[in-house]
């Protein structure tokens, strides 16, 4: 079991009718809420927070174990234990003992945090399709937003693994006076033309589906059979396909139902649609369109309002952050290129960082699996960190 | 234009209701025919053949021009070129001045081959779903039965690219009495995860398309956005994707009515939902799913009858068979170490073989695009096999 034990989803309303969140789309919202779940405590100077953006699937249920959740259906039995479990709690890489890690599910989600499934006061029924579109620096804008309420002027440091990493950099050149510290994990810096095609197929497997009805199928029943296509297309990019075999054959589920029209013929093809299929119950087809379009989108120069990268990253040199940048060395969703562009960009406009590649058997999924490759370097970060605020 | 002019293509009948086809799966059909085309003359020793296996969506119809064929409704202008032009013809690779060149439409295919498009003569219905599972050799044995019929013995070569390439493998270690010399270009020994995977996308991509109906849509109407998906997913695999920004921004079309559903936002999103689109017109999504099969369940030494690869590359030692053996190097459909499994293999077992890597630009395409990088090995080891028959 967790060392943490049983938590609990919070809630806060950062919008109302007369204050209304503002996309960058120009699209607004009255009302928006943001689930988000807090680690260890608050010290009296507010001076040791650290928020995790969780990555395209997850949620704000980080660590400790939570049964059940207000204002989402999608919280199934897979949901339960924190998906950074290995990372936080007493003495791991984000220590509950010193530090109070604050992570909240992204604006659109559908874990509680204002989404498509949510209802519209204004109408009474379900956004659907008429939610508005997400881009990363909405998400960070909320995710300030939500400091703001906390009293927390400034973070001791921000952590984004795989999709959680744009939001981390994007906070961090938006943002650079409310943090010190920066740590992306096997994340990009922008999107590759690999990435925005394999996000396209995605998205069209979803829209393809006949159930889909353009996001209006609340009422109707999900379009699980795309949004099944979509997961197991992003799967394969998240583990290392040497070791697919080995895992299909060790926890395969022959696909039953569901999935019929296809009768898989091996071990790899029955492990791939099991996992679309295990998917489908725990999430939301139209937030998945959302953080598709917001990741195929993504660019943290333009979505900072920066002439160039040299201007953005200048901002954290300023500020006086520390990077500290990991890549794993097999890395099939965000290749150890991508890291190595964001490097780049810091060497460049002289920003202090430390990047390391680790190595491993997992692939991308590294950053879940494998707290040992990562925990030392970010404790010593931390700590150090830690003193400069003194 | 062409040297050659034009071409036209023919059939031939290689089962009867006396003699069935007898597919791998048990499966039976009383009536195939076979459409094919050749290229320069065959000599009166009948020892300058050479059989040409075409990729997967290619067809029959490789050099000079044919603007119409029979018994098909897939032959759209972008047929109309031979799809290996640039390699047949007077003192080209294939040299039309000294060889006779044959191509032939895979059994299942939907350009003139039985398939499941034809009409079933015992029902006076399409075959559609009830057309047979297709193995790489059951293809390989149709177009020994149309050698047969040819009066052709003993070929000089068998030439192979990308998935033809499997074919010519497969000829080579069934049939090893039949050839002399094997080009196996770009192709694979054995089917990866990747290539399942991604295969396996294809077919769902397809069969989740709510007009596929279980493969009963010709009276209907054809799943052009799951066929059109599917062509997006493997296309990405043809083409270098560091060219792709390249390309996307020059031939560009914008997606228009057929899939409105996605309003593509940048060039990349664009050019890939037109090569899923003008791909549509000219392809049956039923042949689609029998060329996923086979290749996804390709294994030469099972469909060779072979106790292990040293048996199975054996055969070719013992009938004397030379291999030529293309990579090319940044390939994303069969990647370098696939080809270097094949060569593995023929060292093992003794099998005399030159072993090239082409650097390209191109990605896989370069089998299409630069042949410049291949004729003059070709045409060397053409010569020597020709010396070697007479």
């Amino acid at each position: 079991m967790s060392d943490l034990g049983t938590i609990e989803t919070q809630f806060a309303t950062l919008a109302t009718p007369e204050q209304p969140f503002v996309f960058r789309s120009g699209e607004t919202l009255d009302h928006v809420e943001i689930a988000y779940e807090t680690y260890g405590e608050l010290n009296e100077e507010r001076s040791n927070a650290i928020l995790l953006f969780h990555a395209f699937s997850g949620s704000q249920h980080a660590a400790g174990i939570n049964p059940r959740v207000a204002r989402t259906p999608f919280w199934t039995q897979e949901c339960v234990p924190g998906w950074w479990e290995p990372f936080i709690g007493p003495g791991k890489a984000l220590d509950t003992d010193r530090y109070h890690i604050i992570c909240a599910n992204y604006i659109g989600g559908c874990y509680g945090s204002t989404g498509p499934w949510s209802e519209n006061p204004a109408t009474g029924k379900r956004y659907g399709s008429s939610f508005p579109h997400v881009t990363v620096s909405d998400i960070v804008r909320s995710q300030v937003l939500l400091l703001d309420q906390l009293g927390i002027t400034r973070l001791l440091a921000v952590v984004g693994p795989s999709t959680g990493g744009l939001s981390a950099v994007t906070f961090a050149t938006t943002h650079p006076e409310r943090v010190r510290l920066v740590i992306p994990i096997a994340t990009g810096v922008k999107t590759t033309v690999l990435n925005r095609i394999i996000l396209l197929e995605q998205i069209l497997a979803i829209e393809n589906d006949p159930r889909f009805r353009a996001g209006e199928y609340y009422e109707t029943g999900a379009p699980e059979t795309g949004l099944g296509l979509a997961r197991m297309i992003s799967h394969k990019t998240f583990v290392h396909l040497d070791a697919i075999e080995n895992r299909a054959s060790k926890d395969v589920v022959q696909a039953e139902d569901r999935f019929s029209w296809y009768q898989a013929h091996d071990h790899v093809e029955s492990y791939m649609l099991h996992q679309g299929k295990k998917f489908t119950d725990r999430f939301d087809a139209n937030t998945y369109l959302r953080i598709c379009e917001a990741w195929s989108r993504y660019d943290p120069v333009r979505e900072g309002g920066a002439a160039d990268a040299l201007e953005l990253f200048g901002r954290s040199r300023d500020a006086g952050h520390q990077y500290l940048v990991f890549s794993i060395d097999e890395d099939y969703c965000f290749y150890p290129e991508e890291q190595a562009a964001l490097v780049d960009h810091l060497k460049r406009a002289g920003v202090p960082h430390l990047y390391l590649t680790v190595h491993s058997e997992k692939g991308h999924d590294s950053f879940l699996l494998e707290p040992e490759l990562y925990t030392p370097h970010i404790q010593v970060m931390l700590q150090k960190a830690s003193e400069s605020a003194e």
